[in-house]
């Protein structure tokens, strides 16, 4: 009744899981998976380990957006991060299933927040079996990271973890205020950003330097490349979303658009647009009054006011930034691939 | 467009907070508030400061489910369980405060699952503000319990208070697992109350030993009483579903058949029926399809089957264990409070 019959193919997906992490295929992300391919493999024995309870639904609802949830970028920051410090270690492995498991809970609140039908072409766990399973399984997978953090027994991981979760659930709020409004600051929007996509890369890379004890100055530095990384990747996620390329790769183009999402390429859009087109925003995004031809026609304002292009720049900015905080470490093959990622990821776009 | 407008309310709520927990009225834990009365004030103006965000509808949407939010007796009974063990410090005061949002991120969620639309006479949070505010600012309340319990620093709470997260979200899952299934057995249900109710009532009397420093004979004893005290707090709460008393006193009873919830006064209705009997549970929980007359059908049912008396025997059972656990300690006011409350939970249903 509660979609249980999907739970062959759910295993299914959590059994190709290795495989699919181990050969992760042109995303940009070899060089970091090369590095440490090896703890991405006890990462996710970790996770699904961690991940079953008695309650069968919840490795089945888990299961399905574990496997489904990609390329395992924050736990990779993780895993380098300690990579670039020396860390000589095993902490990091079930650290790094934490901040997976956070970002999984994320998610699986998020479907509920943003109706989506589908993440990444695959069916939501939402969709798939209804909001109040993907809240409750959520929280299952919150309490359970807090869990591993505590048999890992450090205070100081706690503090940043707990930190930036409430940072995240800050950050997920104040951009549900501010969808379908179109008087949205750039300010905000980077507030949101900041808050529910960079929090975690943050707390992801600095926990990387926690456990191997290095010096303030070494985890503040992790800290900044994090935050600024999170806040590049989300700008261009977001500018992904208005993409000609991505169209014509056949990717979904839109979804904030038909959302009424305020992001930074429709902020400019609006910043430099005259009352015809004011009112044309106004009547997409805060009514929702969408037909046909108006997707086409936002993405002619976007270009006649340049928004993509300047929102890509704002990426490369906070890109420039991410790479620079990188600089107190010693040349390295984890500085290398942390470096690496962070260009991979903003000129993924066009 | 978020209801924000009702921020004057519940504003009003919360400022109207305090008062209204110093003088609770007739709930039958005037004891416990009087041995705590101070410590609750505490408490209260914790959770009031703790709440607080600059994104504004956390502490609206929060403080309209706080104020609502009855007797605090999960965090009173923090409290009483630190007297009890005459605790002289002021920790149990943020962790009492941790125990009551974990408490509330619980109902923010809770209210998602159950689609209900009233709980205690107010308009939830839920039917307020929408599905998802409730879902990111329960997941706030929960991140803030942590970051509280970080600034205690005892791993040992956190430990405490995470395992019960995660039983309680698996409780939750599982509840949803049994909802509308005939077939569900005693023992399921009781894990079920066991893990969603039980579970936080068992971590607060703990932590209250944990802070005090007691032996671990005396934080199971507490451990035993919370647990077997939440089970029999929630048998009586399902058969108070059902209750002719509560008909009378003008409360809504039959929330749970119409949502079609299977307790223990149908389970035990449903191993005593006859053919009829059982097509006629069938249609009104599995199928939902409900008339009129239906609910006083039931209720005659579990009359004529002695159902909500053997519940109530069986709550009665879980009471005397509770109590019995206490008996490690000696005689003093807080045992007394502590033994009382439980009494007034299960009496107050006839």
């Amino acid at each position: 009744m509660l979609g249980l019959g999907t739970g062959g193919r759910s295993v299914a997906l959590v059994a190709g899981m290795e495989q699919q992490q181990a050969a992760p295929g042109p995303s940009g992300l070899e060089r970091l998976v090369e590095l440490c391919g090896e703890d991405l493999k006890s990462v996710n024995r970790i996770v699904l380990d961690q991940m079953q309870s008695e309650v069968e639904l919840i490795p089945q609802l888990a299961g399905h957006i574990i496997a489904a949830g990609g390329k395992r970028l924050r736990p990779l920051l993780t895993l380098a991060a300690a990579r670039l410090c020396d860390y000589p270690g095993r902490r990091h492995l079930a650290l790094a299933a934490c901040v997976e498991f956070i970002h999984t809970a994320t998610l699986l609140h998020d479907d509920v927040i943003d109706e989506s039908d589908l993440r990444r072409g695959l069916a939501t766990a939402n969709a798939l079996w209804g909001n109040k399973p993907s809240v409750l399984v959520g929280d299952f997978l919150f309490s359970r990271a807090f869990q591993l953090m505590v048999s890992d027994g450090s205070i100081e991981v706690l503090r940043i973890l707990s930190d930036a979760s409430a940072v995240i659930a800050e950050g997920e709020v104040l951009q549900l205020i501010t969808s379908n409004d179109t008087e949205t600051a750039e300010a905000s929007y980077l507030q949101v950003i900041g808050s529910k996509t960079a929090a975690l890369f943050a707390a992801a890379c600095e926990i990387g330097g926690v456990v191997a004890e290095r010096p303030e100055r070494e985890r503040t530095a992790l800290r900044t490349y994090g935050q600024a990384f999170g806040v590049a990747f989300q700008l261009v996620d977001d500018v992904l979303d208005y993409s000609a390329r991505q169209a014509e790769l056949g990717k979904t183009i839109g979804d904030d658009f038909r959302e009424g999402k305020i992001t930074l390429p429709v902020i400019l859009a609006l910043q430099r647009a005259d009352e015809s087109e004011w009112a044309f925003w106004r009547r997409c995004l805060e009514d929702l009054e969408q037909a046909e031809p108006d997707l086409g026609h936002a993405l002619e304002l976007m270009d006649r006011h340049d928004t993509l292009a300047d929102s890509m720049a704002r990426a490369r900015q906070y890109a420039r930034q991410a790479r620079g905080a990188l600089e107190v470490f010693p040349e390295s093959q984890a500085r290398r691939a942390l470096l690496e990622v962070v260009d991979f990821c903003v000129e993924r776009a066009f």
